[in-house]
Protein backbone atom coordinates (compact mmCIF):
# COMPACT_ATOMS: atom_id res chain seq x y z
CA UNK A 1 0.00 0.00 0.00
CA UNK A 2 0.94 3.20 -1.40
CA UNK A 3 -0.04 6.76 1.10
CA UNK A 4 -0.54 9.80 -0.91
CA UNK A 5 -1.81 12.74 0.33
CA UNK A 6 -3.60 16.13 -0.10
CA UNK A 7 -5.84 18.46 0.90
CA UNK A 8 -9.28 18.10 -1.38
CA UNK A 9 -10.39 21.30 -0.84
CA UNK A 10 -7.43 22.91 -2.15
CA UNK A 11 -7.62 23.55 -5.79
CA UNK A 12 -6.42 21.25 -8.28
CA UNK A 13 -5.29 18.73 -5.82
CA UNK A 14 -7.49 16.05 -6.62
CA UNK A 15 -6.66 16.33 -10.20
CA UNK A 16 -3.17 16.44 -9.94
CA UNK A 17 -3.54 13.36 -7.82
CA UNK A 18 -6.00 11.21 -10.29
CA UNK A 19 -3.57 11.95 -13.17
CA UNK A 20 -0.57 11.16 -10.99
CA UNK A 21 -1.52 7.59 -9.96
CA UNK A 22 -4.52 6.96 -12.50
CA UNK A 23 -6.66 4.60 -10.14
CA UNK A 24 -9.23 2.15 -11.25
CA UNK A 25 -10.94 2.26 -8.11
CA UNK A 26 -12.03 4.88 -6.39
CA UNK A 27 -13.42 4.93 -2.25
CA UNK A 28 -14.35 8.17 -0.90
CA UNK A 29 -15.69 9.26 2.66
CA UNK A 30 -13.95 12.60 3.14
CA UNK A 31 -16.24 15.21 4.15
CA UNK A 32 -16.69 17.81 7.11
CA UNK A 33 -18.70 16.03 10.35
CA UNK A 34 -17.88 18.18 12.86
CA UNK A 35 -20.64 16.58 15.99
CA UNK A 36 -23.60 19.21 16.34
CA UNK A 37 -22.13 21.17 13.25
CA UNK A 38 -22.19 19.06 10.59
CA UNK A 39 -26.55 19.59 10.16
CA UNK A 40 -25.89 23.06 8.69
CA UNK A 41 -22.60 24.21 8.24
CA UNK A 42 -21.37 25.89 5.30
CA UNK A 43 -18.81 23.12 5.01
CA UNK A 44 -21.12 21.29 3.63
CA UNK A 45 -21.28 23.33 0.54
CA UNK A 46 -17.14 23.26 0.36
CA UNK A 47 -16.91 19.43 0.07
CA UNK A 48 -20.19 19.75 -2.32
CA UNK A 49 -17.95 21.25 -4.70
CA UNK A 50 -14.52 19.13 -3.76
CA UNK A 51 -16.14 15.74 -3.96
CA UNK A 52 -17.54 16.99 -7.51
CA UNK A 53 -14.29 18.01 -8.02
CA UNK A 54 -12.92 14.72 -7.36
CA UNK A 55 -15.72 12.53 -9.01
CA UNK A 56 -15.02 14.71 -12.59
CA UNK A 57 -11.39 14.05 -12.08
CA UNK A 58 -11.50 10.20 -11.60
CA UNK A 59 -13.85 10.61 -14.45
CA UNK A 60 -11.89 12.13 -16.86
CA UNK A 61 -9.06 10.05 -15.99
CA UNK A 62 -10.04 6.56 -17.11
CA UNK A 63 -11.22 5.65 -13.25
CA UNK A 64 -13.71 2.41 -13.67
CA UNK A 65 -15.31 2.31 -10.53
CA UNK A 66 -16.64 4.63 -7.57
CA UNK A 67 -17.86 4.44 -4.14
CA UNK A 68 -18.71 7.81 -2.87
CA UNK A 69 -20.51 7.67 1.08
CA UNK A 70 -23.37 8.74 0.97
CA UNK A 71 -25.76 9.37 3.87
CA UNK A 72 -29.33 8.01 5.25
CA UNK A 73 -29.88 11.82 5.69
CA UNK A 74 -30.59 12.38 2.72
CA UNK A 75 -34.17 10.42 3.09
CA UNK A 76 -37.44 12.22 3.97
CA UNK A 77 -38.49 10.95 7.34
CA UNK A 78 -40.38 7.85 7.04
CA UNK A 79 -41.40 5.35 9.78
CA UNK A 80 -41.42 2.09 7.47
CA UNK A 81 -37.26 1.09 6.91
CA UNK A 82 -35.75 3.50 4.21
CA UNK A 83 -35.57 2.08 0.71
CA UNK A 84 -33.48 2.69 -1.95
CA UNK A 85 -36.07 2.21 -4.52
CA UNK A 86 -38.93 3.14 -3.26
CA UNK A 87 -38.42 6.21 -0.16
CA UNK A 88 -38.08 9.67 -1.79
CA UNK A 89 -34.42 11.73 -0.68
CA UNK A 90 -35.85 15.15 0.95
CA UNK A 91 -33.37 16.37 2.65
CA UNK A 92 -33.82 18.64 5.57
CA UNK A 93 -30.13 19.74 6.46
CA UNK A 94 -27.57 21.52 4.31
CA UNK A 95 -25.53 18.16 5.18
CA UNK A 96 -28.55 15.87 3.47
CA UNK A 97 -29.00 18.48 0.58
CA UNK A 98 -25.44 18.61 -0.21
CA UNK A 99 -24.94 14.42 -0.06
CA UNK A 100 -28.29 14.05 -2.50
CA UNK A 101 -26.74 16.90 -4.90
CA UNK A 102 -23.62 15.15 -5.24
CA UNK A 103 -24.91 12.13 -5.71
CA UNK A 104 -27.48 13.17 -8.16
CA UNK A 105 -25.05 14.93 -10.54
CA UNK A 106 -22.19 12.34 -9.95
CA UNK A 107 -24.41 9.43 -11.22
CA UNK A 108 -25.16 11.58 -14.62
CA UNK A 109 -21.07 12.11 -14.86
CA UNK A 110 -20.47 8.49 -14.04
CA UNK A 111 -23.23 7.54 -16.74
CA UNK A 112 -21.54 10.06 -19.40
CA UNK A 113 -17.89 8.29 -18.51
CA UNK A 114 -18.53 4.94 -18.52
CA UNK A 115 -17.55 4.72 -14.81
CA UNK A 116 -19.28 2.46 -12.00
CA UNK A 117 -20.73 4.24 -9.63
CA UNK A 118 -22.04 3.01 -6.13
CA UNK A 119 -23.41 5.55 -3.89
CA UNK A 120 -23.55 3.72 0.14
CA UNK A 121 -26.14 5.63 2.08
CA UNK A 122 -24.67 5.21 5.80
CA UNK A 123 -26.58 4.70 8.33
CA UNK A 124 -25.97 5.28 11.97
CA UNK A 125 -21.98 4.36 13.30
CA UNK A 126 -20.18 3.82 16.70
CA UNK A 127 -16.82 2.12 17.28
CA UNK A 128 -13.66 2.39 18.24
CA UNK A 129 -11.38 6.04 17.66
CA UNK A 130 -14.79 7.69 17.57
CA UNK A 131 -14.84 11.47 18.61
CA UNK A 132 -16.18 11.54 21.84
CA UNK A 133 -19.19 13.96 21.35
CA UNK A 134 -21.02 11.40 19.62
CA UNK A 135 -23.43 9.37 21.30
CA UNK A 136 -21.83 5.92 22.08
CA UNK A 137 -18.89 7.52 22.64
CA UNK A 138 -19.63 10.29 25.20
CA UNK A 139 -22.08 8.06 27.18
CA UNK A 140 -19.40 5.09 27.48
CA UNK A 141 -16.38 7.63 28.59
CA UNK A 142 -18.96 9.40 31.05
CA UNK A 143 -19.93 6.08 32.55
CA UNK A 144 -16.46 4.92 32.64
CA UNK A 145 -15.19 7.89 34.35
CA UNK A 146 -18.16 7.39 37.00
CA UNK A 147 -19.99 10.60 35.30
CA UNK A 148 -23.57 11.17 35.11
CA UNK A 149 -24.52 10.67 31.89
CA UNK A 150 -27.52 13.07 30.49
CA UNK A 151 -29.29 11.80 27.51
CA UNK A 152 -32.59 12.65 25.63
CA UNK A 153 -35.86 10.34 25.89
CA UNK A 154 -34.40 7.48 23.73
CA UNK A 155 -37.20 6.51 22.35
CA UNK A 156 -35.71 7.30 18.70
CA UNK A 157 -35.11 4.17 16.47
CA UNK A 158 -32.00 3.79 14.79
CA UNK A 159 -29.88 1.27 12.48
CA UNK A 160 -26.52 1.40 14.03
CA UNK A 161 -23.44 -0.82 12.87
CA UNK A 162 -20.42 -0.60 13.63
CA UNK A 163 -17.72 0.53 12.43
CA UNK A 164 -15.43 -2.34 11.12
CA UNK A 165 -18.19 -4.03 9.91
CA UNK A 166 -18.83 0.07 7.84
CA UNK A 167 -15.44 -0.83 6.27
CA UNK A 168 -15.55 -4.29 5.38
CA UNK A 169 -19.00 -3.07 3.61
CA UNK A 170 -17.44 -0.38 1.68
CA UNK A 171 -15.01 -2.35 0.31
CA UNK A 172 -17.94 -5.07 -0.79
CA UNK A 173 -19.32 -2.89 -2.06
CA UNK A 174 -16.38 -1.68 -4.06
CA UNK A 175 -15.54 -5.09 -5.46
CA UNK A 176 -19.39 -5.47 -6.52
CA UNK A 177 -20.59 -4.06 -9.75
CA UNK A 178 -23.50 -2.86 -7.73
CA UNK A 179 -24.83 0.54 -8.68
CA UNK A 180 -26.20 3.71 -7.30
CA UNK A 181 -27.55 4.17 -3.53
CA UNK A 182 -27.39 0.94 -1.38
CA UNK A 183 -28.61 1.49 1.99
CA UNK A 184 -25.24 0.55 4.67
CA UNK A 185 -26.91 -0.68 7.92
CA UNK A 186 -27.53 -3.63 10.42
CA UNK A 187 -31.14 -4.23 9.20
CA UNK A 188 -31.84 -4.99 12.76
CA UNK A 189 -32.81 -1.29 14.51
CA UNK A 190 -32.75 -0.55 18.13
CA UNK A 191 -33.76 2.18 20.18
CA UNK A 192 -31.39 4.45 21.79
CA UNK A 193 -32.51 3.84 25.16
CA UNK A 194 -31.43 -0.08 24.31
CA UNK A 195 -28.34 0.94 22.78
CA UNK A 196 -27.56 3.24 25.85
CA UNK A 197 -29.00 0.59 28.85
CA UNK A 198 -26.53 -1.91 27.31
CA UNK A 199 -23.34 0.04 27.59
CA UNK A 200 -24.75 0.84 31.42
CA UNK A 201 -25.11 -2.33 32.26
CA UNK A 202 -21.69 -3.13 30.65
CA UNK A 203 -19.96 -1.05 32.28
CA UNK A 204 -21.59 -1.25 35.39
CA UNK A 205 -22.76 2.38 35.94
CA UNK A 206 -26.47 2.03 34.73
CA UNK A 207 -27.33 4.31 37.79
CA UNK A 208 -25.59 6.79 36.08
CA UNK A 209 -27.64 7.09 32.58
CA UNK A 210 -29.75 10.38 33.07
CA UNK A 211 -32.39 9.75 30.76
CA UNK A 212 -34.55 13.02 29.56
CA UNK A 213 -32.10 15.55 30.50
CA UNK A 214 -31.16 16.42 27.16
CA UNK A 215 -33.71 17.87 24.92
CA UNK A 216 -34.17 16.59 21.00
CA UNK A 217 -34.19 19.11 18.94
CA UNK A 218 -37.98 19.13 17.73
CA UNK A 219 -37.46 17.90 14.30
CA UNK A 220 -35.32 14.70 15.03
CA UNK A 221 -37.35 11.91 13.00
CA UNK A 222 -38.62 9.32 15.61
CA UNK A 223 -37.48 6.55 13.43
CA UNK A 224 -34.87 6.13 11.18
CA UNK A 225 -34.09 2.74 9.52
CA UNK A 226 -33.01 0.69 6.62
CA UNK A 227 -34.08 -1.83 4.05
CA UNK A 228 -30.89 -4.06 3.64
CA UNK A 229 -32.20 -5.80 1.02
CA UNK A 230 -29.71 -4.79 -1.57
CA UNK A 231 -26.63 -4.95 0.76
CA UNK A 232 -27.46 -8.38 1.64
CA UNK A 233 -28.87 -9.81 -1.75
CA UNK A 234 -27.19 -8.21 -4.58
CA UNK A 235 -23.73 -7.30 -2.75
CA UNK A 236 -24.11 -10.58 -0.59
CA UNK A 237 -22.49 -8.85 2.87
CA UNK A 238 -23.77 -9.46 6.26
CA UNK A 239 -22.48 -7.81 9.39
CA UNK A 240 -19.91 -10.35 11.43
CA UNK A 241 -20.60 -8.39 14.64
CA UNK A 242 -23.91 -8.09 16.49
CA UNK A 243 -24.80 -4.91 18.01
CA UNK A 244 -24.19 -6.26 21.37
CA UNK A 245 -20.82 -7.55 20.32
CA UNK A 246 -20.38 -4.42 18.83
CA UNK A 247 -20.67 -2.50 22.02
CA UNK A 248 -18.53 -4.77 23.87
CA UNK A 249 -15.65 -4.15 21.62
CA UNK A 250 -16.41 -0.38 22.14
CA UNK A 251 -16.42 -0.54 25.51
CA UNK A 252 -13.23 -2.27 25.99
CA UNK A 253 -11.52 0.22 23.50
CA UNK A 254 -12.75 3.34 25.81
CA UNK A 255 -11.69 1.14 28.77
CA UNK A 256 -8.23 1.05 26.89
CA UNK A 257 -8.47 5.11 26.46
CA UNK A 258 -10.36 6.72 28.97
CA UNK A 259 -8.48 8.40 31.65
CA UNK A 260 -9.28 12.20 33.73
CA UNK A 261 -6.16 12.87 31.67
CA UNK A 262 -7.53 12.31 28.01
CA UNK A 263 -10.83 13.88 29.30
CA UNK A 264 -9.28 16.97 30.08
CA UNK A 265 -8.09 16.98 26.64
CA UNK A 266 -11.75 16.10 25.07
CA UNK A 267 -13.21 18.23 27.70
CA UNK A 268 -13.42 21.78 25.35
CA UNK A 269 -15.15 19.64 22.64
CA UNK A 270 -17.65 18.45 24.64
CA UNK A 271 -18.49 21.42 26.26
CA UNK A 272 -18.40 23.27 23.22
CA UNK A 273 -20.77 21.20 21.24
CA UNK A 274 -24.36 19.70 22.41
CA UNK A 275 -24.32 15.67 22.30
CA UNK A 276 -27.08 15.02 19.50
CA UNK A 277 -27.89 11.99 19.92
CA UNK A 278 -29.07 10.68 16.22
CA UNK A 279 -25.56 12.00 14.22
CA UNK A 280 -24.78 10.48 11.21
CA UNK A 281 -22.54 8.08 10.50
CA UNK A 282 -19.51 8.34 8.77
CA UNK B 1 -19.70 51.69 -13.53
CA UNK B 2 -16.67 50.28 -12.88
CA UNK B 3 -15.68 46.76 -14.38
CA UNK B 4 -14.20 43.68 -12.77
CA UNK B 5 -13.23 40.77 -14.40
CA UNK B 6 -12.44 37.56 -13.39
CA UNK B 7 -12.60 33.92 -14.37
CA UNK B 8 -14.78 32.10 -12.26
CA UNK B 9 -13.96 28.72 -13.03
CA UNK B 10 -10.33 29.73 -11.74
CA UNK B 11 -10.28 28.51 -8.24
CA UNK B 12 -9.81 31.50 -5.55
CA UNK B 13 -10.80 34.59 -8.36
CA UNK B 14 -14.66 34.71 -7.12
CA UNK B 15 -13.87 35.27 -3.33
CA UNK B 16 -10.87 37.25 -4.07
CA UNK B 17 -13.35 39.74 -6.31
CA UNK B 18 -16.16 39.82 -3.94
CA UNK B 19 -13.04 40.59 -0.58
CA UNK B 20 -11.40 43.65 -2.77
CA UNK B 21 -14.80 44.90 -3.69
CA UNK B 22 -17.40 44.14 -0.88
CA UNK B 23 -20.64 43.99 -3.27
CA UNK B 24 -24.08 44.40 -1.66
CA UNK B 25 -26.03 42.68 -4.45
CA UNK B 26 -25.22 40.35 -7.18
CA UNK B 27 -27.06 39.18 -9.97
CA UNK B 28 -25.08 36.01 -11.47
CA UNK B 29 -25.92 34.52 -15.19
CA UNK B 30 -22.65 33.07 -15.50
CA UNK B 31 -22.88 29.28 -17.21
CA UNK B 32 -21.70 27.33 -20.13
CA UNK B 33 -24.05 27.50 -22.95
CA UNK B 34 -22.79 25.92 -25.95
CA UNK B 35 -25.74 25.22 -28.11
CA UNK B 36 -26.58 21.45 -28.12
CA UNK B 37 -24.09 20.70 -25.92
CA UNK B 38 -25.67 21.99 -22.61
CA UNK B 39 -27.85 19.48 -21.63
CA UNK B 40 -25.18 17.01 -20.69
CA UNK B 41 -22.12 18.48 -20.54
CA UNK B 42 -19.38 18.20 -17.73
CA UNK B 43 -19.09 21.70 -18.24
CA UNK B 44 -22.10 21.94 -16.14
CA UNK B 45 -20.90 20.18 -12.92
CA UNK B 46 -17.66 22.92 -13.28
CA UNK B 47 -20.34 25.37 -13.14
CA UNK B 48 -22.40 23.94 -10.22
CA UNK B 49 -19.01 24.31 -8.15
CA UNK B 50 -17.83 27.70 -9.14
CA UNK B 51 -21.57 29.37 -8.78
CA UNK B 52 -21.70 27.91 -4.84
CA UNK B 53 -17.84 28.80 -4.48
CA UNK B 54 -19.49 32.67 -5.76
CA UNK B 55 -22.10 32.44 -3.66
CA UNK B 56 -19.93 31.19 -0.29
CA UNK B 57 -17.94 33.78 -0.98
CA UNK B 58 -20.80 36.61 -1.54
CA UNK B 59 -22.53 35.25 1.82
CA UNK B 60 -19.20 35.50 4.03
CA UNK B 61 -18.79 38.88 3.04
CA UNK B 62 -21.40 40.18 3.82
CA UNK B 63 -23.22 40.00 0.76
CA UNK B 64 -26.93 41.08 1.16
CA UNK B 65 -29.50 40.27 -2.45
CA UNK B 66 -28.53 38.00 -4.80
CA UNK B 67 -29.89 36.84 -7.94
CA UNK B 68 -28.58 33.72 -9.45
CA UNK B 69 -29.68 32.44 -13.17
CA UNK B 70 -32.15 29.10 -13.16
CA UNK B 71 -33.87 27.88 -15.95
CA UNK B 72 -37.05 26.04 -16.85
CA UNK B 73 -35.05 23.13 -17.44
CA UNK B 74 -35.21 22.40 -13.47
CA UNK B 75 -39.07 21.36 -13.53
CA UNK B 76 -41.15 18.08 -13.88
CA UNK B 77 -42.61 18.06 -17.71
CA UNK B 78 -45.88 19.28 -17.19
CA UNK B 79 -48.68 20.04 -19.95
CA UNK B 80 -49.77 23.23 -17.57
CA UNK B 81 -47.51 26.18 -16.85
CA UNK B 82 -45.20 25.89 -14.55
CA UNK B 83 -45.53 26.98 -11.21
CA UNK B 84 -43.31 27.93 -8.27
CA UNK B 85 -45.18 27.01 -5.77
CA UNK B 86 -46.90 23.77 -6.83
CA UNK B 87 -44.54 22.09 -10.20
CA UNK B 88 -42.47 19.71 -8.58
CA UNK B 89 -38.53 19.97 -10.05
CA UNK B 90 -37.21 16.66 -11.38
CA UNK B 91 -34.60 17.56 -14.22
CA UNK B 92 -34.11 14.94 -17.16
CA UNK B 93 -30.80 16.85 -17.67
CA UNK B 94 -27.19 17.57 -16.19
CA UNK B 95 -27.85 20.97 -16.70
CA UNK B 96 -31.41 21.21 -15.13
CA UNK B 97 -29.65 18.61 -12.38
CA UNK B 98 -26.89 21.34 -11.70
CA UNK B 99 -28.97 24.53 -11.37
CA UNK B 100 -31.44 22.35 -9.33
CA UNK B 101 -28.52 21.15 -6.92
CA UNK B 102 -26.84 24.99 -6.88
CA UNK B 103 -30.46 25.98 -6.50
CA UNK B 104 -31.34 24.09 -3.00
CA UNK B 105 -27.78 24.51 -1.64
CA UNK B 106 -27.33 28.61 -2.04
CA UNK B 107 -30.90 28.93 -0.74
CA UNK B 108 -29.86 26.78 2.26
CA UNK B 109 -26.44 29.03 2.42
CA UNK B 110 -28.51 32.04 2.35
CA UNK B 111 -31.11 31.13 4.84
CA UNK B 112 -27.96 30.90 7.43
CA UNK B 113 -26.04 34.17 6.31
CA UNK B 114 -29.30 36.27 6.27
CA UNK B 115 -28.54 37.35 2.33
CA UNK B 116 -31.88 37.71 0.33
CA UNK B 117 -31.49 35.30 -2.47
CA UNK B 118 -33.80 35.17 -5.04
CA UNK B 119 -33.84 32.70 -8.28
CA UNK B 120 -34.89 33.81 -11.24
CA UNK B 121 -36.11 30.40 -13.67
CA UNK B 122 -35.70 32.36 -17.16
CA UNK B 123 -38.01 30.59 -19.94
CA UNK B 124 -37.06 30.73 -23.79
CA UNK B 125 -35.22 33.35 -25.17
CA UNK B 126 -34.56 35.32 -28.12
CA UNK B 127 -33.37 38.38 -29.25
CA UNK B 128 -29.75 40.69 -30.94
CA UNK B 129 -26.19 38.69 -30.49
CA UNK B 130 -27.62 35.53 -29.97
CA UNK B 131 -25.07 32.33 -30.54
CA UNK B 132 -26.57 31.70 -34.55
CA UNK B 133 -27.06 27.97 -34.00
CA UNK B 134 -29.98 28.80 -31.45
CA UNK B 135 -33.74 28.83 -33.18
CA UNK B 136 -34.42 32.46 -33.39
CA UNK B 137 -30.86 33.23 -35.22
CA UNK B 138 -30.83 30.42 -37.29
CA UNK B 139 -34.10 30.46 -39.05
CA UNK B 140 -33.51 34.63 -39.27
CA UNK B 141 -30.09 34.28 -40.78
CA UNK B 142 -30.94 31.41 -43.07
CA UNK B 143 -33.88 33.31 -44.68
CA UNK B 144 -31.57 36.42 -45.08
CA UNK B 145 -29.59 34.74 -47.17
CA UNK B 146 -31.70 32.73 -49.12
CA UNK B 147 -31.22 29.61 -47.91
CA UNK B 148 -33.79 26.62 -47.10
CA UNK B 149 -34.25 26.62 -42.89
CA UNK B 150 -34.68 23.01 -42.24
CA UNK B 151 -36.87 22.99 -38.58
CA UNK B 152 -38.59 19.86 -36.88
CA UNK B 153 -42.19 19.27 -36.76
CA UNK B 154 -43.17 22.76 -34.91
CA UNK B 155 -45.79 21.86 -32.84
CA UNK B 156 -43.92 22.92 -29.33
CA UNK B 157 -45.04 25.06 -27.35
CA UNK B 158 -42.72 27.43 -25.60
CA UNK B 159 -42.68 30.33 -23.52
CA UNK B 160 -40.10 33.16 -25.51
CA UNK B 161 -39.33 36.09 -24.14
CA UNK B 162 -37.29 38.93 -25.89
CA UNK B 163 -33.52 39.55 -24.38
CA UNK B 164 -34.01 43.25 -22.89
CA UNK B 165 -37.38 41.96 -21.52
CA UNK B 166 -34.99 39.53 -19.77
CA UNK B 167 -32.74 41.24 -18.57
CA UNK B 168 -34.98 44.28 -17.12
CA UNK B 169 -36.83 41.59 -15.38
CA UNK B 170 -33.78 40.38 -13.77
CA UNK B 171 -33.07 43.84 -12.46
CA UNK B 172 -36.39 44.48 -11.17
CA UNK B 173 -36.43 41.34 -9.15
CA UNK B 174 -32.77 42.11 -8.02
CA UNK B 175 -34.28 45.50 -6.55
CA UNK B 176 -37.52 43.83 -5.22
CA UNK B 177 -37.49 41.55 -1.69
CA UNK B 178 -38.87 38.60 -3.45
CA UNK B 179 -37.27 35.62 -2.45
CA UNK B 180 -36.85 31.63 -3.69
CA UNK B 181 -37.54 30.36 -7.41
CA UNK B 182 -39.46 32.98 -9.70
CA UNK B 183 -40.42 32.61 -13.42
CA UNK B 184 -38.74 34.59 -15.82
CA UNK B 185 -40.95 33.95 -19.69
CA UNK B 186 -43.85 36.23 -20.99
CA UNK B 187 -46.65 34.18 -19.99
CA UNK B 188 -47.77 34.20 -23.77
CA UNK B 189 -46.85 30.51 -24.94
CA UNK B 190 -46.51 30.51 -28.85
CA UNK B 191 -45.83 27.23 -30.99
CA UNK B 192 -42.05 27.07 -32.71
CA UNK B 193 -44.52 26.69 -35.66
CA UNK B 194 -45.85 30.31 -34.91
CA UNK B 195 -42.61 32.05 -34.13
CA UNK B 196 -40.99 30.25 -37.40
CA UNK B 197 -43.81 31.70 -39.55
CA UNK B 198 -43.62 34.69 -38.32
CA UNK B 199 -40.11 35.06 -39.12
CA UNK B 200 -40.73 33.80 -42.56
CA UNK B 201 -43.49 35.97 -43.14
CA UNK B 202 -41.43 39.25 -42.01
CA UNK B 203 -38.10 38.13 -44.05
CA UNK B 204 -40.23 37.33 -46.76
CA UNK B 205 -39.44 34.25 -47.61
CA UNK B 206 -41.71 31.72 -45.99
CA UNK B 207 -41.17 29.43 -48.67
CA UNK B 208 -37.72 28.36 -47.41
CA UNK B 209 -39.15 27.35 -43.98
CA UNK B 210 -38.88 22.89 -44.37
CA UNK B 211 -40.95 21.93 -41.47
CA UNK B 212 -40.28 18.29 -40.32
CA UNK B 213 -36.71 17.81 -41.90
CA UNK B 214 -35.39 17.90 -38.07
CA UNK B 215 -35.67 15.10 -35.95
CA UNK B 216 -36.49 16.68 -32.19
CA UNK B 217 -35.54 14.31 -29.80
CA UNK B 218 -37.87 12.01 -28.07
CA UNK B 219 -37.41 13.43 -24.52
CA UNK B 220 -37.95 17.00 -25.76
CA UNK B 221 -41.27 18.14 -23.85
CA UNK B 222 -44.24 19.01 -26.15
CA UNK B 223 -44.99 21.28 -23.98
CA UNK B 224 -42.96 24.12 -21.33
CA UNK B 225 -44.49 27.11 -20.76
CA UNK B 226 -44.79 29.49 -17.44
CA UNK B 227 -47.28 30.72 -14.47
CA UNK B 228 -46.13 34.45 -14.75
CA UNK B 229 -47.90 35.22 -11.42
CA UNK B 230 -45.17 35.83 -9.34
CA UNK B 231 -43.50 37.86 -11.52
CA UNK B 232 -46.21 40.35 -12.75
CA UNK B 233 -48.32 40.32 -8.82
CA UNK B 234 -44.89 40.10 -6.41
CA UNK B 235 -41.84 41.62 -8.69
CA UNK B 236 -44.77 44.01 -10.22
CA UNK B 237 -42.82 43.58 -14.06
CA UNK B 238 -44.40 42.98 -17.37
CA UNK B 239 -42.31 42.64 -20.52
CA UNK B 240 -42.04 46.00 -22.85
CA UNK B 241 -42.53 44.04 -25.94
CA UNK B 242 -45.14 41.34 -27.40
CA UNK B 243 -43.45 38.31 -28.82
CA UNK B 244 -43.92 40.09 -32.59
CA UNK B 245 -42.09 43.22 -31.37
CA UNK B 246 -39.20 41.54 -30.15
CA UNK B 247 -39.04 39.00 -33.62
CA UNK B 248 -39.17 42.32 -35.57
CA UNK B 249 -36.45 44.11 -33.92
CA UNK B 250 -34.28 40.89 -33.95
CA UNK B 251 -35.16 40.55 -37.62
CA UNK B 252 -33.54 44.00 -37.98
CA UNK B 253 -30.61 43.42 -35.64
CA UNK B 254 -30.03 40.15 -37.72
CA UNK B 255 -30.66 42.34 -40.88
CA UNK B 256 -27.79 44.45 -40.31
CA UNK B 257 -25.36 41.10 -38.89
CA UNK B 258 -25.55 39.14 -41.51
CA UNK B 259 -23.30 38.78 -44.53
CA UNK B 260 -21.76 35.63 -46.16
CA UNK B 261 -18.47 36.43 -44.20
CA UNK B 262 -20.17 36.91 -40.80
CA UNK B 263 -22.06 32.78 -41.93
CA UNK B 264 -18.81 31.91 -43.16
CA UNK B 265 -16.98 32.62 -40.14
CA UNK B 266 -20.44 30.64 -38.06
CA UNK B 267 -20.12 27.76 -40.43
CA UNK B 268 -18.07 25.83 -38.13
CA UNK B 269 -20.32 25.72 -35.26
CA UNK B 270 -23.61 25.46 -37.41
CA UNK B 271 -22.51 22.12 -38.95
CA UNK B 272 -20.73 20.99 -35.56
CA UNK B 273 -24.11 21.60 -33.69
CA UNK B 274 -27.49 20.43 -34.26
CA UNK B 275 -30.00 23.00 -33.53
CA UNK B 276 -31.99 22.13 -31.13
CA UNK B 277 -35.07 23.98 -30.87
CA UNK B 278 -36.12 24.34 -27.49
CA UNK B 279 -32.36 25.48 -26.10
CA UNK B 280 -32.61 27.40 -22.81
CA UNK B 281 -32.79 30.32 -22.51
CA UNK B 282 -29.52 32.04 -21.21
Amino acid sequence: MTVHRGDLLEAGVARALVQRIAPSHLLHLAWYLAPGQVWNSLENVRWTEATLALVRAFADTGGKRAVVAGTCSEYSPSAEPCSEATTPTRPATLYGASKDAVRTLAEMVADQGGLSLAWPRIFFAYGPHEHPARLVASITRNLLLGRPAPCSHGRQVRDYLYTPDIANALVALLSSPVEGPVNVASGNPASLRDVIEHIGRSVGRLELVRFGEVESPVDEPPVLTADVRRLREEVGWRPAHSLEEGLERTIQWWRLHTDECGAAEFRGHLSGSAVRESDPSE
